[in-house]
């Protein structure tokens, strides 16, 4: 009996048969695991994988790909189950393979500012371990994510407009591949030129290309200085021209985060924020040397009132700052908190900075001729914002949300912009994939999938659009 | 008749042929233009083209791969032809496409920090074109490259330490395909999460799988404040030690190079360098707002202290300070000259920071023991340095200054370094292919390779080994 004349149904039982015996009660098909399994944090249905298999190392990783390859049963990595477009939902069924169970913090070099980490390890656990280093991991999307899944998303988050994205901020990575096959990339050197950037082909590939278990990351000393400032702005307008000139000026910003009057009134009662007004609004993280830290301080806050903002409300303690930045990353839950029971869809285009501001006054008005409910905040320095379309139950307002994401998208695509700045593609985002590249590139892409998951067992139906939906003219320049 | 019953240099001349009327007296197969494209700028033996095609767009690259492809004549790329590893040699023969002739800045966005350049843009070219805009290109490699051919090497120069290497100064490309299609990778948004990063698949590829036509690069701003100082010291390990000590300070410097003792002889006498002594010796340059240089003057002052460094020599005004990194850009002519007739073979090893100090003196032994003058100069704060090991004609003294290369990148492998910080693979550094990447990965730089150029025509015989020299059994880590 060979997987060729088998169902699906009947491979996936095959594989997950040869496999029981030696994960045990490692592996699972209890329906309530295997629904913790079908979804992430969006807003997407579930779907169930036929099992959850909680890996260990490396090897078994190894182990599960082979024998998954050899009966052509579909696999999904699984980290935190925190992304946010489907990426990790079993459209296909077969095995989820949860990785949160490889969490040890493998090496630290102190010296070279590195370490290496299983694919497990949280952004909190690891910058846990490293507090007394006075070493941080800079890369924070917000949520619990871990390590390998944010490889695999391309993360980013609130720190990327100085330290850059999880793409920076990686040197190497341990992959298992389709056929089970492990291989090392990258090295613990800042730089090399010794071949294809394999590293930088896995990042952002979303477990379709293979499985990172094991990550080597840069990390970077806790700055001398840190001082965050809160300013607040009667027009968007002004708020964002502000963001922008920061960028323009070359100011080494630290974080700077816009959120508009819709998300401040949220987040001003979700996490009880004293002393502001629902208004547009900027948070500003300044770090670096005493001096230096002086030097962009002064210079954003002329910017700042030749836009017409408010004076800087400063927390300079670290219980101060930590409560400031912990509203910022809690504005999802203060959006579903504004509009109990709706569903939360967030938006995640982003610009060009100079297209910014026509960006998000567009998007603003957009937003009001939807009638939806959908506040925005943005990684504004990056160019990249994203807005929690809050919806109530029904097909109607889905398909409302989705019209409401296709607008705001496409006057990103006209601007030079993308799609998506940092939660990926997955399943959400694979319709816009060839709005966003044109037909030759996504063929390049086929052709790399398939040179390295002939099967097609890798994370199946994500990504990368069977067939282009509306395929361009390949268009030399 | 069909390619298939052709001998190679048969299809080649049919290739040449077909395109011979479309490109007139811009496809030439004069002996003198074919020497000029036989070899870059390293030591080895020519090997000519049977022609150079001088291409004028993109649409001219298209249309010679399409012929190319479909008789299965190799193209080699030819940018300014300042490679140091054979990159450029014509080592099967076929056309060599010249595209320093596609040389126009297309676009320039002042408000983003970036611009589209075709490929045959150098980097000087386009800093001049940019003087009046306040911004800057800031990869520097030294020599006179093309943008396109800095792309395709994965250059890097004095200016990373700050401003990282080309991989991180590129949004985006417009790359011919083998068979002549043409794609766009990359948007000029600073990040995105929307599928494969192919930009950087094809950064460094060394023209195997695509030529690169355009290139959309980050700018900068050119700093608020700029200076350059010199300080000697007595001994290389102090040197080295201060190098080390001011990258784990996290110090943003501007530049830091070493010289050691023998470079700094053949640069004092090459350039005329008044007030120096042949002794190891950093050059630095600071830049930044005047508070953030300041505070990183004294920083640096005191890690030099530490280290018996001696007094900062400054080079405050513009003149002095082109003056200064002009001698250091020189060191590979000061060296030629250091043993006229001698032939120069430049090494390339790059170790993470923490090794640098084994890394140096142990390589500064290892020359002594090979009695091989060999100067050593190092973009030092990335961890890479270069010997130009300077020997005399003859097989033996060849043969020595191979062996002393092999020793030097054996140690810096050992010590979780790289064969190659940023001069690439080519020819010369093939053989350490498998020593630095394990089987698995070659396999698959071999599967992309051969998924994108199946009939093996883009830049045959470089970067990828045919076949593991020595294999390693996949090794799950």
């Amino acid at each position: 009996m060979t997987s060729q004349t088998l169902t699906v149904p009947q491979r996936i039982d095959a594989a997950i048969a040869e496999l029981a015996p030696h994960f045990a009660e490692r592996l699972s098909r209890n329906p309530s695991v295997c629904e913790q399994h079908a979804h992430g944090e969006g807003y997407h249905a579930r779907h169930f994988p036929h099992a959850v298999i909680f890996a260990q190392s490396t090897q078994e990783v190894s182990q599960i790909l082979r024998v998954c390859n050899a009966w052509r049963a579909p696999v999904v990595p699984f980290g935190a189950g925190t992304s946010l477009e489907g990426q990790v939902n079993a459209i296909e069924g077969g095995i989820s393979i949860d990785l949160s169970r490889m969490d040890k913090v493998l090496e630290v070099n102190a010296g070279d500012m590195d370490c290496r980490v299983q694919a497990g390890v949280t952004r909190q656990a690891l910058n846990a371990y490293l507090r007394d280093e006075g070493l941080f991991f800079p890369v924070d999307p917000g949520g619990e994510a871990t390590i390998g899944g944010m490889c695999a998303t391309r993360a980013s988050g609130t720190g990327a407009v100085r330290y850059g994205t999880i793409r920076e901020n990686v040197l190497g990575l341990t992959v298992v591949l389709a056929d089970g096959r492990v291989m090392q990339v990258g090295r613990r050197v800042r730089k090399s030129a010794m071949g294809y950037d394999l590293t930088h082909l896995m990042i952002g590939s979303e477990g379709t290309l293979g499985i990172i278990t094991e990550v080597q990351v840069r990390l970077h000393g806790v700055p001398e200085t840190l001082a965050a400032a809160v300013c607040q702005f009667d027009t968007l307008a002004d708020c964002v021209n502000t963001a922008v000139q920061v960028m323009q000026m070359g100011v080494p910003i630290g974080r700077m985060e816009l959120l508009d009057d819709v998300q401040m009134d949220a987040c001003i009662r979700f996490s009880k924020l004293e002393g502001f007004r629902p208004v547009p609004t900027m948070f500003f993280e300044f770090a670096g040397g005493p001096e230096a830290v002086r030097e962009q301080v002064a210079l954003v806050e002329d910017i700042v009132a030749e836009n017409h903002g408010s004076a800087f409300t400063w927390s300079t303690r670290e219980q101060e700052r930590a409560e400031l930045w912990k509203a910022r990353h809690a504005v999802y839950w203060a959006c579903l908190a504004y509009r109990p029971g709706y569903t939360g869809i967030s938006t995640d285009a982003i610009v060009p900075i100079s297209a910014l501001t026509d960006m998000i006054l567009g998007a603003k008005k957009d937003i009001e001729d939807s009638g939806i409910t959908a506040p925005i905040v943005g990684h504004i320095g990056d160019g990249n914002f994203h807005t929690v379309m809050l919806v109530p139950e029904g097909e109607d307002w889905l398909a409302k949300a989705h019209a409401l994401d296709r607008r705001i998208i496409a006057r990103a695509l006209s601007l030079g912009g993308s799609a998506s700045g940092e939660h990926g593609v997955g399943l959400a985002k694979m319709e816009f994939m060839p709005d966003e590249h044109d037909a030759v590139a996504l063929d390049v892409m086929r052709a790399i999938k398939h040179a390295l998951d002939p099967n097609g067992i890798l994370n199946p139906g994500k990504l990368l659009p069977a067939v282009a939906a509306h395929p361009k003219a390949c268009q030399p320049a």
